[in-house]
């Protein structure tokens, strides 16, 4: 049975209604394994269409799945310089195997770089054999010592893109073209918009030319770097020998991308939609969109209101609408709308034995407004109307409030008043250099989210640094990230 | 390109074989580490195949998908007492983390019994929490000594399932169900038989009441354990404190079971169908069904027949029919025709200047058989209807292969002759000691498959022991298995 306390509210403890939400809608829990958690059923069905959606977005790009070893000889993590001095910090180590100690110990992959650059030396030979373009749905495990469900765990699941090409500007095009597939993804599915951008060097993937970011600014004001693509350019060609044969018969290095998205967008759907009452779901990733509740109090009124219920819950099914019929006995009407309000259920329907003589239903909407009869005719119509409405009111919602957050052409000063407050997007003249990202970091915790694509940046373009004032050579978008 | 040397034969060398068959199809390849395998996109592709028709016969049960830790603290494996001794010597440990050497080492998991039986300790608190019906798609290490590509390797995939009952009536009917499914998966998709049946102790499930087995038999008569699934009593319940309070009030421990199959079901779907031009796949499980060549000389030849190669493609995939064109330039259609009969693909429409002026197509068969011409006309229902036929065919041919190479019946002198010359599955009676069981595998090699269930059972009950003697108590399968 449900917990029915009232949950914290967002606005006297974020964090604590996080967690709250997540414990309401049993979506995910800590094990007895440090840093390590439990997807529970209700949270493991969001992946699945998080998945799914992915996978045929990566796959009409071309892309094929495919499965590389869990473990990764600790020397291959060295052979890129960068990577090592990123990754070798936060790497579980095995040791031991079948009772023996290893001659080399393996490193449980943070990340799949080296090991499949390693096959990728073998299986390329020749500009035929290009462009190889593999991605591979895996858990990964990066040793972390504040964890959070969802946003930061010791082990997390996620998909990771990594592709060969015979030219830069193919390794380029793809970069960009997967940070556009994410983009659409969490704007049209998750109903989260994003900052699309370019990350500083300090910010950069280890091993990276350039990282481009997707970045979304949850309900507490502070951002979410939601998904990462990175042109790798030759150095993990180069530290793995990856060559081949051009068309023109002289040998060169693959040029080549990495790009991936994990469990943490769970977290981003969380903390972007949900309210003090638990979780919201965007229809298009709802495990159930439609859940449908029964009334009834005699047994004649049950036959038939669980007929109806039933039999609407087959229309909607055919229509391609996830429904279920919670007939469970022994619990109230009002404890099962609660329950699944808390799961984050888009639309419900109620049916008693009035609506089944007026052949229509109850419709209530997990965001708000009236209860309303809607006539059983033509309901799939209806419903699928009403959560295309909810998907784009959700997106609409969330950007009005980031850019309700966001200020424009800031000075040092109201950088400084808003990390010291809400938070929110920054946007500011940036000179460059690594000791003004340094200096605002130590006094403000902000970082620069992105160098914002075109498409995000101010109408008039700073001229100077906010930190500075030495003269600008992007904008940039700072906030407090988690 | 693909090698073009012709495969080893099965009769020559069946182990040889099926490596290069693997190879040729690329379906896998060896990784850097060791006993782990990397598995190919077109290997992959099966292996997605497998899980979307198993995740939806789950799901059909009942089941739901949930995550649960890689890690396992390594003092929870010693909890239940068989469990530790069957799997600890096999175990890959991660002794540090972050940099530190950690407090309790950590074991990557073997199977997922204990850490999912420490959460639904958690979760479980009454009959009403009960049945909790869990599935899992994740990777599993088991330190192997001698490994073999999908058949065993020390990092593998598969899908475990772990349920909790109120009733232990209830526990074995979910076990039963379970493996029913795996057959039916197995038969229906793989086109591959089996035989079901119990376990004897000896290779029963480490801390599992009863073990349930899928057999199948390969080309080479040797047999493959392709799925078990475990009643487990309340041995975890026990050894985790998983209680419930019972409609009556009282305190029980809950009943349980797990099951499983993984990535070794595609060296099943390999070893029982392919021949000496490589891989053979049943159509309901092949990544392309059909694969269209267009042949062409002239430009003007090449647009026409092209455009034809596209129409027939979007009839066939509007009609759910998984079709590629192989439209490469440069590379014979002979070659072409080589590199897809290599790879298993069931259907192959040739396509050129004449076929596109007849309006056909002309059809050859993965399985054999001359080539005709099939007109475009109704082809979508010309190929659902070869690939249904294909796929009975090929569980008929492996039925009758496995019946031909199976006796009944059998006197001790027929198992060691059997087991000494071409192997296959040996029924005999069995008088249920352990010792006889270790005497059988030392002389012969063959272990007992399985106590076959009731259809698989022979229509004269042996009377005796094949090998003491003494009464029988069960009619056993052996063979020698992988």
């Amino acid at each position: 049975m449900a917990d029915t306390k009232a949950l914290t509210t967002r606005a006297a403890d974020f964090s604590a209604w996080y967690n709250e939400v997540i414990m309401r809608a049993e979506l995910a829990d800590y094990s007895p394994v440090r840093g390590c958690m439990v997807i529970r059923p209700n949270g493991y069905a969001i992946w699945e269409e998080m998945q799914r959606a992915l996978d045929r977005m990566f796959k009409d790009t071309g892309h094929q799945n495919a499965y590389f070893p869990l473990f990764i000889p600790q020397s291959f993590l060295s052979r890129e310089a960068e990577h090592v001095e990123g990754f070798a910090p936060e790497t579980a180590v095995v040791t031991h195997g079948g009772g023996k100690e290893l001659e080399e110990p393996l490193v449980v992959r943070p990340t799949s770089e080296t090991i499949i650059y390693s096959m990728y030396a073998k299986w390329i030979q020749s500009y035929r054999d290009l462009p190889v373009l593999i991605n591979q749905w895996a858990n990964v495990v990066r040793w972390e010592l504040r964890t959070r469900l969802f946003l930061r765990t010791t082990e997390f699941l996620w998909q990771e893109g990594h592709t060969a090409h015979a030219t830069e500007a193919e390794a380029e095009a793809e970069t960009r073209q997967m940070l556009g597939v994410y983009r659409t993804f969490m704007e049209d599915w998750m109903a989260m918009p994003v900052l699309t951008g370019l990350k500083t060097d300090s910010e950069r993937f280890a091993g990276a030319l350039r990282t481009y970011a997707c970045e979304a600014l949850m309900q507490d004001d502070r951002a979410l770097q939601a998904g990462t693509s990175h042109n790798l350019g030759q150095n993990f060609a180069r530290a793995f020998e990856v060559t081949f044969q051009t068309a023109e018969g002289t040998l060169d290095y693959v040029w080549s991308t990495s790009w991936g998205v994990s469990t943490r967008l769970i977290g981003g759907l969380i903390m972007t939609h949900s309210d003090d009452n638990g979780l919201v779901c965007p229809p298009r990733l709802a495990q159930y969109q439609v859940v449908i509740v029964p009334i009834h109090k005699t047994d004649e009124e049950k036959t038939a209101v669980l007929d109806t219920a039933q039999r609407t819950r087959a229309v909607l099914a055919a229509a391609g609408i996830r429904t279920h019929v919670d007939a469970r006995e022994g619990i109230k009407p009002g404890a099962k709308y609660y329950e699944w309000e808390g799961r984050g259920v888009p639309l419900r329907l109620e049916i008693g034995p009035r609506d089944v003589a007026a052949e229509s239903a109850m419709l209530a909407r997990r965001t708000g407004g009236k209860k309303e009869p809607v006539p059983l005719a033509g309901i799939a119509e209806r419903l699928h109307a009403e959560m295309n409405r909810m998907q784009i009111e959700l997106l609409e919602a969330a950007r009005a409030r980031r850019e309700a957050a966001s200020i424009r052409g800031a000075t040092r000063e109201q950088l400084i008043e808003r990390m010291a407050g809400p938070g929110g997007f920054v946007y500011g003249g940036f000179c460059g250099a690594a000791s003004c990202e340094t200096e605002i970091k130590e006094q403000t915790k902000a970082t620069i989210r992105v160098l914002p694509d075109p498409e995000f940046r101010s109408p008039v373009a700073p001229t100077r640094c906010l930190w500075c004032g030495q003269p600008s050579v992007a904008e940039a978008v700072w906030a407090k990230a988690y």
